[in-house]
């Protein structure tokens, strides 16, 4: 069995994706074209066009065939995560490197050379149009509630709804949209942008490393071919659970990185400034949420990797990516939410990453499942388990 | 003995405020001109025409003489923090609710002619400036690292140092300067905008409701003359203190406010959002959330009218203070962190302003003292006390 | 309004009855009687024979008519508290002190003459026996579950199920029976010990103040004649509500001077003893917790007298009770567990009383309602006040 | 290398101890020979015998000579964990388990066959003399402060002081006594009982699983002679280390096995016992604390095994066994806490193993280091290695 391991080949990828990242994303990050919604398109382009020079483009995915195991991808993302630009400059960003998963998986040739290759080369974006708007009463948390549909008209598919929180759908290529067709839910690809899919607006949101934003859109009469399906007509909630438990890890790897970056930089601050006739780690009030940080990231990166090789054994993981999910990112909350404090005013100013990170690690407790959503689903499991123990 | 009390004067008063809130500062909200530093100056102009015309401008000292006393305070600075805007929209915002209350206090009549008049009337705006840069480890936490100076020439103050985090310099009419002036420290009265005093930049900071922003500036050889000195010179840090623990309180009392209206916003989202099949407030993980803030409103109000009755009693309040800042700051994170929870998506989009809270409290746990300053100079007197009583 | 008042006479009373606690109750702490449920029975006559001389029996009902105001109760209770044998040795102890509110409020001429003069003499104890084990799924945390009968046969009523966590009821001359009669609930009052109420065990439990224990009961053909309903038949969930929000309070008063006194005996530990060259007290990692543990404690008493003062306004206080258990029981647990750690090996020794208090709090926690149950019950307040408001 | 591996023999000798401590030892937790200080010495006798003949006697030293790996030995020890009784039934507790391995490591051949054969075989038991009272500001957290003299006179060395905490020492056949000598401390092998070693008292503790409980002690004039040094002289504190890393996790160990054995009583509970119309498990309040509870135990397993891990590697694991007792104690605790809030009343009586697993892992977090002590001395790494990385 290969999983359980971290190949030398991983090793390496991840060791030439950190240099890269701290040698030449670190220096964009006082680069005023990053926005609050991530940064511009040429910023993207000229951080990408140093990665494929240094050979970091699309890591995971050594040679743009064979992704590494989840164990291998955890140390490349964790090592992209170190600065918030990393992952985009790299290509290993969300929603991008779950859709690049899931299409690997389950896209016909065709799909892959048409949606696939461009975005492995770091050419196109993407979007993942599933959520959809609360006041319509449309699927959240509860995927069950979906309301956008889909209906055959001759040999195609005529689809209509209302979708929000697809990260990335402004400026994105490719769009994969979750709609109802009879009993089940059908994944379709569409070329984007497309004159069907409407963009309503784009939110203002608590984070801001996200290319594209958040937006709100409205799919009015979308017709494509059935060509256009993702695998098979009502398979979609079975993809949706293919694509769910990596894209939730790959999550927790990356801003795993970002708060490990935070750490060092308030690490940094506390052995500089002085306060009270000390340095401020002297003081145990300091150094004790920073101790507590280390301890943190070390639980981090220890339920990232036993998750990581239960996907690579094959098990779809979906209850350890729960598990992990909540853990990681209430840990991570936790360690920025230190690290802010421990640099006092300079926490609460954008001079360092730290600020954003703490945003950006906020919004993660929400999505890819809330917290209370995880804890849900483990409930029952329990419950299940325990009651088939005693009978 | 008038303390422990709320006077009708100023439960009307408060009555009055929360009404104009409501009804003319919250549709404000949704401005476009409300930036990250805070409202755009011709939209605080049409908000405070608007409460001119209400009465309630300034309204915790009516009819521009006597301030109210803490405990009525307290009740209207609640009201007026129901909108993040409200503050500044009815002239009890941070600093130039506590610079008034101190040039009420301490300055000169040819002063108060000059700088408080105008600022009671909400036609200036004003700036403390007391913290220094890290870097250049001045003052922070720990004032006794002041290294602005002030020497005497002649008649006059020259003074030389760098300042930052001075919150609303930029467009501010009147500046108070804290320098060393040999064993003690002075604050000094400076009309602003001055050539001596150069803005270096306004950085990018985690919360958005103050205007002018809190700039990094530095001061060079600014002259003044005696009569700038505001008191006596040498009693900076006594007249720091009698700022302080006010300061620190009404801080407590707006944000409270705020998160009052966030916890309104989030429980009419769980009353009217479903998921699993029920509402989300039927939900117990959502519903604790929620009853665990009910429960933390009420102790930080008892928490601030119990600290404002000690400051009514006439006592300095710093223990008081520190304990009631503490409390009530943590409390509040807590509770804005668990609206934002409970709005899942919504939450982390500035769609309400739920999320701004969030980020304005972060920053509360830092100014004015960092919750581990507090806890320190709690301890010290717990020690004193207990050596005092064991002996 | 008397409300929101300490008077004079609550003030001296608590004045008295902490110097008892202080000088003569403290004292029996290491006294060898003292067992796992609580002290025996030739302590608590030694302990309330000096209470009598010291004219502080039951303290609270000064001349064995009236009760104090909630409020000042609150100051009396958390005298008593200071030692967790005081409430024991000055007749103010659960389940005593909420029976004798219960029978001051509902019973007969006969019936106080009978039960409730010798309990406020602290002759007599007493039970109330209305939670069932779990195993039976009886009235837990939901009295709703009721599956004790009481069944009338001519002019005597018979009674039938079984009771747990009956606290006291061991040695016990008062019982108070809640049994199911048709729709509704009924009390009845018992002397004790009598034949048809059989104990079937005392379990072994976290907490050690108890004298009586909380056994188990088996109550078969108990009859009583119907002289021993107390109030009306049927009334019984409704007398239950007089008793409830008062006893929940008492509880938290009696409790909060016990952990006042944790941290009395912690802080000195603190300043006593050094560790890695300083005071113990002076590592912020130790006055932090001590820190913290000083508004906690504040926040206890401000939350207390806040409902003690709508009790007293006459309210039934449901809610406000409901709030202030949750918090007053949660702080104190933090701060018993923060006075252990400060002790380090000490703190988890009986050398002094703080291990005991952690224990004895740890139970407080569940019983007078879970937290959740509480949480539960003001998450459907919420909804529907929200409800009311946006309709 | 060997390590990070769980070898077929660790995981059959562990699923062989589990087997035994389900079927054999857990029908003894309701022997009432069960006290306070833990098991009767005829219990002792009577579960040994038993874990002889089942081939489970000293399990993780399979054959009496060489121990398992670190990692091996967390899959045993949490086995054995699984009931508060198991480790002193297999002979796999403290101090005994820490001891001979220590002596494994250092003791000569002719003390291996005094004291450690007899030890290996469960036919006595030791103590580990190095705590002294704070009383007199002895060694406790801080070694350094050691007050114990020995001094050399002949060919005898001459042993004065006092010790505390000395965990099993009533009843033990083996003392391990450290004391000062000259710049460095020495230990020292004793056979117990010895008429130099009074024992003072037997303080109560909070926890009631170890056999012999944490007697404080004299020690006056206690001659031994140069060969009762364990190794060398002048290496104590060297020693001490040694034995503190792997002694340290196995308390983890032990602990995770017996917090698993609360979640699965918990879990059983919440399926069968209802409330408010539902199994309690349906309740979310509920159900979330158990999940949260399934995720803190695979991040204690993890953070076990993975230190586990650097031991086998040969490094001392100093800093990684400090981020594991940490989190792993403080962990455990949580988990403890929330069965005991799961099950209600039950939870604080001693019907099951819950409430003592709760008092046990709460001296948990202060014995072989407290929490605090863990994180001042991973502050000082975080600020050496942070000045290394900037320099």
């Amino acid at each position: 069995m290969a999983h359980g391991f971290v190949t030398s080949e991983g090793r390496a990828i991840a060791a030439r994706v950190e240099r890269f990242i701290r040698e030449t994303i670190v220096p964009f990050e006082r680069d005023p074209r990053w926005g609050m919604h991530g940064p511009s398109l040429d910023m993207v382009e000229e951080m990408r066009a140093l990665a494929r020079d240094a050979g970091v483009m699309t890591p995971h995915v050594p040679g743009g065939r064979e992704h590494l195991s989840h164990r291998d991808t955890a140390l490349v993302l964790r090592a992209a995560g170190l600065s918030p630009l990393g992952p985009v400059g790299v290509n290993v960003a969300a929603p991008d490197e779950g859709n690049m998963f899931l299409l690997g998986k389950v896209a016909s040739a065709a799909q892959q050379t048409h949606f696939l290759a461009p975005l492995l080369q770091g050419r196109t974006r993407s979007a993942f149009l599933m959520t959809e708007p609360s006041e319509d009463n449309g699927a959240g948390s509860d995927p069950s509630m979906l309301m956008t549909t889909a209906e055959l008209d001759g040999d195609h598919w005529v689809i209509n709804g209302r979708k929000c929180f697809s990260t990335g759908l402004q400026g994105a290529s490719v769009g994969i949209v979750m709609a109802k067709t009879g009993e089940g839910a059908t994944m379709f690809l569409v070329d984007l942008p497309h004159p069907a899919i409407q963009i309503e607006r784009v939110p203002q949101t608590i984070d801001s490393s996200m290319p594209g934003g958040h937006p709100t859109s409205r799919i009015v009469n979308l017709r494509v071919p059935t060509s256009a399906v993702l695998g098979e007509v009502g398979a979609g909630f079975r993809y949706a659970q293919v694509r769910l438990s990596p894209a939730r890890l790959t999550h927790c790897m990356r801003w795993l990185g970002a708060c490990t970056r935070a750490q060092e930089i308030a690490s940094e601050y506390a052995v500089r400034r002085r306060a009270f006739g000390r340095l401020l780690i002297d003081h145990e009030g300091v150094g004790f949420m920073l101790a507590d940080n280390r301890i943190l990231l070390k639980q981090c990166e220890l339920m990232i990797d036993w998750c990581a090789d239960v996907l690579d054994s094959g098990a779809s993981g979906t209850s350890e990516s729960s598990m992990t999910k909540v853990s990681v990112s209430e840990a991570l909350f936790r360690i920025a939410d230190q690290c802010v404090q421990v640099m006092g005013g300079q926490g609460v100013t954008r001079d360092t990453i730290v600020e954003q990170v703490f945003r950006e690690v906020r919004a993660f407790r929400i999505y890819d499942g809330p917290t209370e959503v995880h804890k849900w689903s483990l409930a029952k499991r329990i419950k299940r388990e325990t009651l088939d123990r005693i009978e």
